[in-house]
């Protein structure tokens, strides 16, 4: 161990071969659900520098958990308590390797932060639409490993729609150059998309080439009260088809997700608040358009009185300026927090094909009362993709860590059966991880599994490549 | 042998094993490059019949082309001459399996024709926008399996962003039901996008889940010249910028492929025919729009006018009626035809970075000229998409069969290394197949072909599934 570390620091420098100190921010997960202790946490600067380490790890038979921002939500990037993993940052290597306007892409490297992608993107008159609550912290490389998703995935996709091409150091270390910037390109296996939310275990997603669009002329955001869960997925489809590819964002959150809001952050000036109580569901809906102002609130306002006609909207509001779009987004982006307030709660983060939501929420939502009287669920996500994060918190005055720790896994086994009965997935957006892997052994087929361990084995036959993530760690 | 045919006979039906009478619609490709001889054409007519005959072909060692449309273009579905091959043709497989309007997707099986989904998707209100010159006999499972392009990849990208889901028949003879119909799903690697564009050799797709779109309000079509290539990648970007999702198509056209349109299909009427000899390129651009005929028509006349003042347009003409949009394309699509009555051309389907193309195009054309003097240059294709089928055809009044016997690997080698040098792919949206099998050993990047290898004979050992075709046959 000891020459391993002696041959790292010599590829990266002493100064990025931490082994002392506080490595709290690399050995935790975001939710410091698990604490690790990793060998040493290694920061290259470069791909060269990122294959060299993994041939040095690979000849020794140390394994290697592959981290960016570390603020993933399944545990995929925390090295176990054993001491003999080595945490691989990817961080240094934040290089913006070129923008090309005429292409609408840009090359960059595996540690650029996302939110400051968004804002050269933005400083370059374009837009990278890829927009998630931990963009502040995260990193790209992370997005990609994991094929993050976030708000405006029902126009511009997950992150796996917005990548045209990879750069990947291989288990062996050896550098794949995949980063043409094609938006066709037949030539064999689909080795990018494979990569794409691997989370780490096939190899190092160390740059990408990612496309970017034309900023909109403007965007309009409303917040509308619904009657039902189907009226939300009615207006949707209105949505689509009035809006086309103007829709950019549709959310959906739970009366009970928005009275959390009103009751933590009295600051937040929520619409419709004397109607809590009645309407059972709201939506914000976002409307980007290439035009003008003007035209998309023609457009909003002709899509919201079908709406009303039709019966499915009770009651919407337009933001008048941008400031006030950004407050709606705000009263959204909050429920997590406020969430938090009120005590532990029992995370989800499901899929279902809109159709069925509506079935779904209201068997799910009778089960859960059926066995835990009085749970409460704090409901809300991104319906325009199917992605609800579907959150159980503890009876009114309920004991929530004690809730938790009685409740949890029968929540969870209820939850995931239904999500399987409605032909769902239990991990829409945050992936698998440390934390998901038996529930991937549960829930995905048999005949899928028998596939993903063969090509784990084919690309990684060592197993070092982020051991236990997706799949359970081979017997040694 | 025989026991094997008996068997598979037991599976579908006497009258679905075709042993005798005239298989060449079966054993040849489209091009009529390569002409095989089959042990049989099996025809299942369901998922569980064609398990059945991978299972039997599995113990008997026997290999299978899996067959869609085979209209492929880059003989991918063609038996070699043994006689020791099963073709497994998916024709039979034709249902619709469900029609989700509030998902906006369809579950359909791999032998529906293209054509018939789009008809269907139409009498529902709704878009299935995947559109390619052999839609009327290909099959959805064709273009799953090389990935198809066509010419609404601009706005809907590659058969490969259409899929939510699969279900696959492996080499084993299992069946993977990945066919939930959900737009965000992060359960494991992405064995979907790796089958699509697998071209049969990983495993049989036997039906998709597939994405549906609003149809447009309207759908207008501009023919426009222009002074350049540059020109024709700048007013690209003022349509990305100014239509932004309603460019739906963006096609170039140079000046000599136009001119064997007009000269061997004068019944059609060509925009600016007077002009020809002067300006080198033109475009068609295809603008949808959600809201009206005349909105469409405003933004378009609004974009036209922009590029009048840029220069970046000489004159264009927009179409004023559905029958008048429908002969403009019609042009554009007479361009092969029109190519083949000039007499045989060595053919290409290249992709490149859109804002390297001008260069590439100059470069390209100069290499030709430089070493065979007068060669004609037959260059058009999905400009939007950065995708040319950049033809080459013998000089005026040449021998077009002795062109092509004495020049094609010429002709090839240098358009290759010149796609290579700037960056490109040399199979765009045809795929690899069996015929270029070598280009894909010699252009693509050692490391992934590494992978591929790892990966088919991970999932494929014994080598069975399409043999020959993207990787080159394993000795045996």
């Amino acid at each position: 161990m000891t020459a391993l570390l002696e041959r790292l620091r010599q590829i990266v420098g002493e100064a990025h071969v931490l082994t002392e100190g506080d490595l709290v921010a690399y050995e935790q997960d975001w939710r410091r659900r698990v604490r690790g202790k990793s060998l040493a946490v290694v920061r290259p600067a470069s791909t060269a520098e990122v294959a060299a380490v993994v041939r040095e790890c690979a000849a020794a038979g140390t394994s290697i958990i592959p981290q960016g921002g570390n603020t993933g939500l399944s545990v995929g990037s925390t090295p176990d308590d054993s001491g003999t993993q080595v945490v691989l940052s990817l961080t240094r290597m934040n290089a913006v390797r070129n923008i090309d306007r005429d292409n609408l892409s840009f090359t960059v490297e595996a540690g650029c932060i996302l939110q400051s992608l968004q804002e050269l993107a933005e400083k370059e008159g374009l837009l990278f639409p890829l927009s998630l609550a931990a963009e502040g912290s995260c990193t790209i490389g992370g997005n990609l490993g994991t094929n993050a998703g976030g708000t405006q995935v029902v126009r511009y996709g997950n992150t796996r729609e917005l990548c045209l091409g990879l750069e990947v150091v291989t288990p062996q270390g050896e550098i794949w150059d995949g980063l043409k910037g094609l938006r066709k390109d037949n030539t064999g296996y689909d080795l990018r998309d494979l990569f794409i939310g691997s989370e780490g275990t096939l190899g190092i997603i160390t740059a990408a080439t990612m496309k970017l669009f034309p900023q909109p002329a403007a965007q309009l955001t409303a917040f509308a009260a619904v009657p039902s869960m189907e009226a939300a997925v009615r207006l949707l489809g209105m949505a689509h088809q009035y809006l086309g590819a103007g829709l950019t964002g549709f959310e959906v959150m739970g009366q009970f997700a928005l009275s959390l809001v009103i009751k933590h952050m009295p600051q937040l000036r929520v619409p419709f608040a004397g109607l809590i109580g009645a309407p059972p569901y709201y939506v914000l809906v976002e409307n980007s358009d290439s035009e003008s102002e003007q035209h998309a609130r023609e457009r909003f306002e002709a899509l919201l009185e079908l709406a009303f006609e039709d019966g499915c909207v009770l009651d919407a509001v337009v933001a008048e300026s941008l400031s006030q779009a950004h407050e709606l987004w705000h009263i959204r982006e909050s429920i997590p927090l406020a969430q938090a307030e009120e005590g532990l709660n029992i995370k989800h983060d499901i899929s279902i094909a809109a159709s069925r939501i509506p079935a779904f929420v209201e068997h799910t939502d009778a089960v859960l009362q059926r066995e835990i009287p009085g749970v409460r669920l704090v409901n809300f996500g991104h319906l325009g993709d199917g992605n609800l994060h579907y959150n159980v918190q503890a009876p009114e005055g309920g004991d929530a860590k004690a809730f938790l720790n009685e409740r949890e896994h029968l929540v969870n086994h209820l939850v995931y059966e239904a999500v399987a009965e409605f032909g769902g997935s239990f991990s829409a957006e945050h992936g698998v991880g440390a934390l998901k892997v038996d529930k991937l052994q549960k829930y995905q087929s048999p005949v899928a599994l028998g596939m993903m361990r063969a090509i784990k084995q084919a690309l990684d036959p060592q197993g070092l490549m982020n051991p236990g993530c997706i799949l359970p760690r081979q017997a040694s």
